[in-house]
């Protein structure tokens, strides 16, 4: 009989496959005496050969999947057991101590290891600890005849069961054989999640137990819609969930189809498709996924990947990078919101009681504008190499809005004294996530030139509930006629202006979301790439009309959950 | 010349006196051999005397000032003077070991204290430990011939001046004697703060150093309206703040003529002026300020005065104490408001990254409905007493009322049921503090019948800056237009539905925001006690069509500074 258990769904899809368990294996042994120890250097021999094997292989695997450079810890794994010295150290110890080979190799290698983890001030001879754990784990299992499972040796069909997955794991997995994955622990916005959904696998995170519920080998059913994961499915489930992964297949093809579409409801009102990123590296994700603009780039990565403030040159570098990618298409970068529940290590933040309500994102800003006009002036730079737009994050107050804005006007300024070429079409704007700028955005909007909605913050104060607290979270209610009447404002003041309203939320991808932003007249949705294309197929099915009489009965709804049945009673 | 120092004004006024520093005098002494052992005793026994004659004065003066049951404590330091079991053990040490009255003094109380303090499971012999370490550094003090100075020595006109007050320090101090006083530490909403405020006598805390820039005797000028103190006065600046002092007396006295008045303003609208309280102690300095009812009672001392949860009968006497107290005039109670920064050692609370987005105070109600029904049956029963009013704190949704009117509903029938008599026209209506409440108050106040806004929660919300952190306290801005348009919704909200609107926090109280809000249509201004009398004078001079000219400027005005001077500049 099959066995259902589930988790948090964290990338869409079906997938029914045998389970690939990549755990890692018993390694214990015995110290043992032997006699033959020419025996013993043999079996050495054969585990430091089948373990090069091992490691060809899954460098071939990584060099494709995550290029040559990243592939090189391999090479590095393999000259590690082509080292006579390490090799003779082994055998001299077998010979003269009569031990096995396991103990032997135990012994020296943690002599490696502990020598170089004694040096601390040395990061590269740290590392090299690190590479000798690893290339001894493989030597082992090879002693031990037990497998040692990497996701480059699979080779056939599977769903990759593991406790979590590391970020050269996921890089690692082959989509053509790799056909889902389950962990145990993890979130929707875990790195695996994250990563799931840039691979475009069903993936479902946070089981709790699936390691020890799962086998290797069994069959199962994993439903990424829902996050069901069903074991030794019957015949009537697999039937079941494959017409289910034939209509998902169809849709996405669907989707597929839309990438080079202009965006545009069934009576052909336009509207923008942008994507949020957060690395240049995310273009990609963004072109393939037929994304109009970036509408929100945020620029933390540069000062979290950092041992500190990264210079003018260096941020310079990547705004050009992504400017130059979009091809002369909108990037909106938003400048440094730290703070909150982001911290940088050289950059020591009070402690505070209610971080979420206190000093971070352009407050530090107005408050350390040397960190602030360096980011601007490097965003400056940048807008020579394509069309970027800068967007202030956590504005409260017209006067923080005006304050911000002059720095940028003598930076600008500054820019232009020195000789600098600056583009003149620069659009300064700002998130709408507080509601103290939404109710003043009438007054906002003869500063800004345009707004963009930050509906995770928005609703948390709004709500007065920090959405990452479970004893409140049913507070988080982005359907709430209170949140969509704050929607409203933002874009009909803008509007009034001649100034254009997007949004940067969760919410702008959210389908039960989009048919009631459609109507209210946002013109640009940004939301994670991969939700880009489902979100116009979803569009393209609406009439302007039709989400506009919905949007009015959503605004004066009493609750969330009325609003939600109003849609989908109307969109079915 | 004089000098000059400040700190945080804390109770309004202008006094000029000398000094009296309240400060323990150094107790320290040498152990000594003497041979006069007679001498010694005789010493000891003038040392214990004097010490009564002291404690009785005080005992005199806190029967007075804190009632018999108070004045008990000094009763049982005269009954420690008396004990020949004491005293006897003293004198044998001076006999025995030839050592002076001081050290024997020590050496017996030490083992008496340490004795009683061992007995850890006994408040009673733990609070005797105290009581003898208070007597004995009295008959220390008169064994050193040093001055151990009491509030209730002080006999003339005085400034006192000390590190802290204590609650029974304040309790204590004279008015006919006590002109103000200054401390080292504390903030306006310290204890002595507050106590400073219904004694009505100037204060200054928070001054850092006062005690060791100030002497005993020191003539000083306290200013508590600045939270200016000036040292040793030239003439001239005596003769100034004589004449400020004189203006002061006067307005004083023209607010006190105004205490069994209608609050009216110039053109004969009436509102309601109305007091916030903590405890039923406070009642008596709402009736002798003139207030027209309580428009809020914190229920919160209920609970954290308390051991374990308040049981319903502890509350009713309570509430019942309130309602009749007040005479028919109503008395709204918020229920509990526990969470955020306030917390019950019986009741534990989830740990929170961002306790004022938490679990607090109806989210607490709502799921813990044992403790909210046992609230509400208290109030129900108080209901026949007087005119009660029940209000729900920190509603966000229009579903969260509901739920918690509808738990009103099922307790008060189920009373009904049981054949108690309840009230039949209790209102039941909720604080406006979260903007979500705000923003759909046109539904709300179909369900509430009134709403009280809360501008504490809900300015720190609006602006996404917690009122306790210095690093975003220049977003505690009570008259940026962002809130005073949220106000304004809440006043039309509740005014079309037939309803009434109040406000009960510092902003009703705040002399900048008075004009505006009676402009805005304000039906209730809930404040401290004593600034209510002060607020009916000023309204009396405001003519209701100018303030609302006002309001609508202010409304579309850009900044808390840019109202700040219209009002200013309009109310001169």
């Amino acid at each position: 009989m099959s066995n259902q258990i589930s988790g948090i769904a964290a990338s869409n899809g079906i997938a029914i496959a045998k389970v690939y368990m990549l755990v890692d294996p018993d390694l214990s042994f015995k110290e043992v005496t032997i006699t033959d120890t020419n025996r013993e250097v043999e079996r050495l021999h054969d585990s430091f050969n089948d373990s090069k094997k091992d490691l060809e292989i899954i460098k071939q695997h990584a060099i494709k999947s995550l290029g040559e450079e990243e592939a090189e810890v391999f090479e590095a794994h393999i000259t590690i057991l082509a080292d006579p010295e390490l090799i003779g150290a082994i055998e001299t110890k077998i010979n003269d101590e009569k031990i096995n080979a396991e103990s032997a190799v135990k012994t020296v290698t943690d002599m490696y290891i502990g020598m170089f983890e004694a040096m601390t001030d040395n990061t590269y001879m740290q590392e090299r600890a690190g590479d000798i754990r690893d290339v001894t784990k493989r030597v082992m299992s090879h002693l031990l005849g037990v497998t040692l499972p990497s996701p480059s040796l699979i080779d056939s069909t599977s769903i990759v069961v593991s406790h979590d997955l590391t970020p050269s794991d996921t890089a690692q997995l082959d989509r053509q054989f790799v056909k889902a994955f389950i962990t145990d622990i993890g979130g929707r916005t875990s790195h695996s999640a994250i990563m799931s959904r840039t691979l475009e696998i069903p993936a479902i995170v946070g089981t709790g137990d699936a390691t020890t519920l799962i086998k290797d080998g069994d069959m199962v059913i994993v439903d990424g819609n829902t996050g069901d994961i069903i074991i030794d499915p019957s015949d009537d489930e697999i039937k079941h969930y494959q017409a289910e992964a034939a209509k998902f297949a169809a849709e996405q093809a669907e989707w597929k189809a839309l990438k080079d579409a202009k965006t545009v409801s069934a009576d052909g009102k336009h509207f923008d498709i942008a994507a949020n990123i957060g690395t240049p590296d995310d273009l990609a994700g963004v072109v393939d996924n037929g994304g109009e603009a970036i509408g929100l780039f945020r620029s933390e990565f540069l000062y979290m990947n950092s041992a500190e403030l990264p210079t003018e040159d260096e941020q310079f570098e990547s705004y050009k990078k992504v400017a130059e990618g979009m091809n002369g298409k909108q990037v909106v970068v938003r400048t440094m919101d730290i703070g909150g529940d982001k911290h940088l290590p050289y950059l020591p933040l009070p402690d505070e009681m209610n971080p979420f309500l206190g000093y971070r994102a352009i407050r530090i800003s107005l408050d350390r504008q040397e960190i602030f006009r360096t980011q601007l002036r490097a965003l400056l730079r940048a807008s020579n190499y394509g069309k970027i737009a800068i967007m202030f994050p956590m504005i409260a107050t017209v006067n923080e809005f005006k304050q911000a804005r002059a720095i940028y006007d003598e930076e600008r300024q500054k820019l232009i004294d020195e000789g600098q070429s600056v583009a003149d079409n620069i659009e300064v704007g700002m998130m709408m996530e507080i509601p103290a700028a939404v109710i003043i955005a009438d007054k906002l909007a003869k500063y800004a030139d345009f707004f963009s909605i930050g509906t995770n913050d928005l609703i948390q104060y709004t709500f007065a509930a920090d959405r990452g607290n479970e004893h409140v979270s049913y507070l988080y209610q982005p359907y709430n006629p209170s949140l969509l009447r704050l929607v409203k404002q933002v874009i009909d003041t803008a509007h009034a202006e001649g100034k254009w309203a997007g949004m940067c939320g969760e919410m702008a991808g959210d389908q039960i979301a989009v048919p009631i932003l459609m109507g209210l007249g946002l013109d640009e949705f940004s939301m994670s790439a991969t939700s880009m294309l489902q979100t116009r197929s979803l569009m393209k099915r609406l009439n302007t009309e039709d989400v506009k009489v919905l949007a009015e009965k959503a605004l004066e709804a009493e609750s969330n959950e009325e609003v939600q049945k109003l849609v989908e009673n109307s969109c079915k």
